[in-house]
């Protein structure tokens, strides 16, 4: 927590990691990607044994921004604890997360010496970035080493309100389009000299949201789309604009490709265009598609340890946004977990300490029952 | 056309007209209005003659700004003449036809020096500003100073393309409304948590603009609303924003009043909102209601003018935007009739000198028979 790892900086904490990893056994890399236009970024892996099964705890020590120090309560890097509140920027996505999955980790090894196969560190420091010179270049990396996953254990915080609630086994997809209607300025008093922009736009927009997407899947709500802004910029109250200029995201689930998405879309805006609205539509490329880890014996063994530890069973969930699980899962399955996220990205974010040590349980009972299942099998 | 008489800034142009009426024999007026927080306007009123009927030549000297100067091709202050046309800021709107008007109305008395009746000039420095401290005022101040007036012609250009086209026999009105709409900010992955005020604005404009205000009425278009603007600014795609903001504008004719207007507008928001949608309007209060002199004895004086001089009768028209007709109308009826408009409040603003011609001997031919069919009467 006090390493002041702003995104892309790595602030100490990776060196933190290698040192804490080093000394108990990890072999630890450190690679650097780099992309053009783009900060350096430091990356971390580190595995523990040579044998498979392989299981991945993977995560990021990045974090947003500040924001405005002037309003938080206590010191974003100091790392404070209040009764029972561990206080800072990170302290729930995901330092503190990641944190007490390792002390989990290390604890379990010095407990069990002996245990079969390997657990490895996968650690970024792009992932509240653009994500280009973290997980994707890490993954890649370790493949192209020869290192093979067996199964990913993500620590992003993946709780709305208690420990219990929910583990995540996919992700929705995310696609932005850019949405712009082009009309004819002109005086509002000539109406027919002019082609008012918005009345196209509000057309557009109102069609795009007139049908659901879909009805969701099993595991999946409903894809659903938000126009996050719209734009015209103009002063005049007497003048009709020449330009409307939308931007949407929509968050799908896997009745969709992103290219199918973006087709269907197209469709809509063509039908409801016909001849008499000129718009263009630009479609963002996308690597955030919908993905899902059926549920099985991996998301079996995760759900298990919550129960044992809380009381209680975790939602199998799909909802919010995207992570880094949506590159891992072309590696290995992949299981979101981690602590109450209610405070990630805010100011003041911060962890309750009971909530680590129940992450540390968890994390410490599936490596347990992880590595004695695979033992048995 | 030499005077840079920009609004609110007199430049010259009124002592101009001062010094030229002055000379024949007019009774010249400048008062100047004030307001707190607005400059203060020069303004001229002129009579000559002291009994009735009295005929009111309206007009203004003040222009639009010069805009973008270096996209001129001419000096828009040097009122150069090349070709036919005369160029410079005002050629059109309205300093060109002023003068024609006015050369019209020295040279009917000086051929006609027993004419009954009187001819007045009302003319402002403030029909391109505020309007606050020019017609309204300079009304007022005539009123209150007993004088009284049978008919007005304002030459304002309303001509679309020749000269034979158009002369206005009334005004739509004009009312702006701000809309807001208020929503919840939150993450596009958990749409549950936000309510994104877009998806309300839409719905609404839609509403707005689903089913025309009216069918229009004998002399009026149909009332027409435009959307002026719609914004809300959000920079980032994977947020819902929390407040939308739109401003409109309603032509509106002589089935509403604003109140009336105001009133329907708020019950077709009140039920496309239901429950559902959070928003706030708030309508400006507008002096521009709509008005119409009725066609018959002074409106067709007029028509018969442009028609004896051009060869064709012009259309009795209620489009365009607002004029100071509307302050006019509360003292006598009005009618606009002026120069071709195409290149008014644009770079290289110009008039044909033919135009001009024509106008002056419309306007002495209207003279001539206004006077003669009140002398009959």
């Amino acid at each position: 927590m006090r390493c002041p790892s702003v995104t892309p900086h790595e602030g100490g904490a990776l060196a933190l990691l290698d040192a804490v990893l080093s000394a108990e056994g990890y072999t630890v890399h450190r690679p650097v990607f780099s992309a053009p236009g783009m900060p350096d970024v430091e990356n971390l892996y580190a595995r523990l044994g040579t044998e498979g099964p392989v299981l991945v705890i993977a995560g990021h020590t990045d974090v947003v921004p500040v924001g405005d120090e002037a309003a938080w309560t206590r010191d974003p890097f100091a790392g404070s604890v209040e009764n029972g509140i561990l206080h800072g920027r990170g302290a729930c996505d995901m330092k503190g997360g990641l944190a007490a999955m390792m002390a989990a980790s290390l604890r379990f090894r010095r407990e069990n010496p002996d245990s079969s196969g390997s657990i490895a560190f996968l650690i970024t420091g792009d992932e509240e970035g653009p994500a280009v010179n973290g997980t994707v270049k890490l993954l890649d990396w370790a493949h192209q080493r020869g290192e093979r996953f067996d199964h990913c254990l993500l620590g992003e915080p993946t709780n709305p309100a208690s420990m219990s609630d929910m583990i995540k086994i996919g992700r929705r997809g995310s696609l932005t389009g850019k949405l712009t209607v082009n009309g004819k300025q002109g005086h509002v008093g000539y109406p027919d000299l002019a082609d008012n922009p918005i009345r196209g736009m509000v057309r557009l927009l109102a069609a795009l949201e007139a049908t659901p997407l879909d009805q969701g899947t099993r595991h999946f709500d409903p894809s659903n789309l938000e126009v996050t802004t719209l734009d015209v910029g103009n002063p005049a109250s007497n003048v009709v604009p020449a330009q409307a200029r939308a931007v949407f995201n929509i968050r799908f689930n896997d009745v969709w490709t992103p290219e199918t998405l973006a087709a269907e879309i197209e469709r809509r805006l063509r039908d409801a265009a016909g001849n008499s609205i000129r718009y263009e539509l630009v479609v963002q490329p996308t690597n955030a598609v919908a993905f899902m880890t059926e549920p099985g014996p991996f998301v079996n063994l995760v759900a298990d340890a919550v129960e044992a530890e809380t009381g209680k069973r975790p939602a199998l969930s799909t909802t919010g946004g995207t992570s880094d699980a949506r590159f891992i899962k072309n590696y290995c399955p992949v299981v979101e977990y981690g602590v109450v996220g209610q405070t990630m990205h805010q100011v003041d974010e911060c962890v309750a300490v009971a909530d680590l040590v129940t992450l540390e349980r968890i994390t410490r009972r599936l490596l347990g029952t992880y590595f004695a299942a695979q033992h048995k099998a």
